[in-house]
């Protein structure tokens, strides 16, 4: 059996970037209203001016602000009402020194005007006056012409992931189309002769695939698109074929299991012979997450990636080498992490960095970190897991009390 | 006008609780793959042990551990092998006391056997024989029955949300249907004589509409299902029409705009006339978010919420109220704040909370939350907002380095 030539995690993702070379995300167009969840494709400048009127804050009265200079309590301004503005319609007027006009709150203000008095501080002594009792400076009580957000700006940059509120700005700057990144198509394959699919019973000796699903799911909340999934028994053949088809729907192609250096370890010799330049990282310094492999084929531009069969592991990997190359190319923005401080100590080995899985609890000072322990065949330590931090690979461990970064799932 | 006579958001949610009485979240059953992101409706048992057989974790033989006593480098164990057991298959042999079978990595150990000896510390010396070099206790190299899972033991509780993890944990022990709470039907009515939906182009003196779209966005990131969305005028008539519509099809009504006390302001009125009890809450002591109502109608059994015009206080609230109500009802577990000590102050007035949106940005000791401020209409700071905090109703503001809690959006 051949040991393994392990690469740290950053040299394979380095490897990775440069076997894809001038690899582009495509982008497509879609309505705002389909936006949500994806990653703008460039930057967005606003159309128009927001507000594109200038727009009172109040129920009051639009004015010259120098007729109401020394208004008071006691010594109103008189001034002549010339219009009703009525919400959602266009002022008509054109206010000059001793006139006003009325307008509703987020009405339109007319030309001439520049500012508005509160209603409460006015009061009508015929159909056609008032008394204005509030002196107001310019700009009082009103939103300019683009105080929101200047035309030609710019709105949101590339790489930012949409939310509810960039919907809301992106339909107030008058845009209803954006360039968003198209969902990376992803393959995912199990192998082994002991899996059974959830469509089918175990029989004795065999289990349950964990790993198609849980890939699919995990891929599914980072934006990728999954285009198939399947369960394969341990053979050459079946997986070459398999993986060439795969190759031809999709961007990356994941086959979790075969990746070790066992006799039936046959998914580095697999990805080898269908690509070129083919495997360029077989181990990686990271437990759990020792046999991966890494891949490429340049013709169908198709990244080949072997996940380790455990399940644990194949989640920890298919987070930081697979979601990591989406989040790169794509310039999305990182997800935040949480500071907690370590509950207890956790053993590592130098020279392999350690994801370690940890819950998170809460105290007065902030968050704990109770690290979980367990096999990396079990998927219930995953279940109770908040998420990961990751130990690096210089250090032995990490002490109680120690602060990490936790990367929520 | 009537000074609206706020309750806390603490109030409001009781008030909101209580008017619910015995209110019920309804449930339905889904396949797993189907699961992601919904919210267990029930506490979910595994049904086998996981796993259901002994399985090896080395590739090697499956012995007794008492035959490998004393055996060393120096002076080896010998063993008969009466089977080779392949992946997924059944072993058929029983050990006796001088046998032992070869298991693969994942295979199942027959019966007799009790413990796995690496096949590095094996060497065959005829066909049908091997000597062993490394003495082995009971349950070296396996994974027991059960060990992962147990039978009948709680896997997962109600109020769970299902993350890739969970459905690889519930693939895993024998369980392919789970009941998940039915997403929460909302309507969306947004009102004002100024606004056009995102399908037409506003004249002069008109705005887009932002909050269906981003109300929308919002709810469906969160799990309510939104059964429609509708841009009224001002109208009571009309208003109450497009309610009562809502009321039949819907859990829940969101009213933005006219929840005010001015004459145009008849979201309190409708929601008076259309619900029994009717409007509980007219006015939040909450900063931005003061024009909110709440209201339930209990023939319908629908929630009936006036929410403020201005996209941002809209949003907030929405968050603070329908959101909370859904964590309520479902149990679900709340998500994770994030620490981060304030850049600068922000003042806050006594008797109103504060929702203070803020920017994260990372330094070498953790996060810094750098505040943004706003008019509450311009939907730009909440594009530039990670999160947010709620400043305590009894506080009168923050100081810089103060520690707070952020929620993300």
């Amino acid at each position: 059996m051949k040991l393994l030539v392990v690469d740290t995690l950053e040299a394979a993702r380095e490897k990775m970037m440069k076997a894809m070379g001038s690899w582009q995300m495509e982008s497509e167009k879609v309505w705002i209203s389909e936006a949500l969840g994806r990653v703008l494709a460039e930057n967005v400048y606003s159309r128009n001016p927001v507000p594109d009127f200038r727009r009172s804050s109040v129920d009051g009265y639009a004015v010259r602000a120098k007729d109401t200079q020394g208004a008071s309590e006691s010594l109103p301004a008189f001034l002549e009402v010339v219009e009703e503005v009525f919400m959602g319609e266009e002022a008509r007027s054109v206010i000059i020194s001793g006139q006003c006009a009325y307008v509703p709150t987020g009405g339109m203000i007319p030309e001439g005007a520049d500012a508005m008095v509160m209603v409460e501080y006015c009061e009508s002594f015929d159909e056609d006056n008032i008394a204005v009792y509030d002196a107001v400076s310019p700009g009082r009580n009103m939103v300019g012409i683009g105080e929101d957000m200047q035309a030609d700006t710019m709105l949101l940059s590339r790489g930012v992931v949409v939310r509810a509120q960039e919907i809301g700005a992106l339909a107030s700057a008058g845009i209803r189309i954006v360039s968003v990144y198209k969902e990376m198509r992803l393959t995912i394959i199990s192998t082994g002769d002991e899996l059974v699919d959830a469509e089918n019973l175990p029989g004795k000796g065999q289990i349950y695939d964990i790993n198609t699903c849980a890939l699919k799911a995990l891929a599914e909340k980072h934006g990728f698109k999954v285009v198939r999934t399947m369960v394969l028994r341990d053979d050459e053949a079946l997986l070459k074929e398999a993986v060439r088809d795969a190759m031809q729907i999709s961007d990356m192609v994941v086959v979790s299991g075969g990746s070790s250096q066992g006799k039936k370890d046959v998914t580095a010799k697999v990805i080898d012979e269908l690509g070129t330049p083919g495997v360029f990282t077989h181990g990686l310094a990271l437990k759990p997450g020792k046999p991966t492999i890494g891949g490429y084929d340049t013709e169908s531009e198709t990244m080949l990636i072997g996940l380790p069969g455990h399940p644990v592991a194949a989640m920890m990997v298919f987070e930081l080498i697979c979601v990591w190359v989406l989040e790169e190319l794509t310039g999305k923005k990182k997800r935040k992490e949480i500071r907690a401080s370590m509950e207890t100590n956790v053993a590592s080995a130098p020279g392999k960095a350690t994801c370690q899985l940890v819950e998170l609890l809460e105290n007065e000072e902030g968050y704990v970190a109770r690290p979980i322990f367990g096999k990396s065949g079990l998927i219930t330590t995953l279940t109770r897991a908040d998420g990961y931090t990751i130990i690096d690979v210089n250090k032995e461990g990490l002490k109680p009390g120690e602060v990490v970064k936790v990367q929520l799932f």
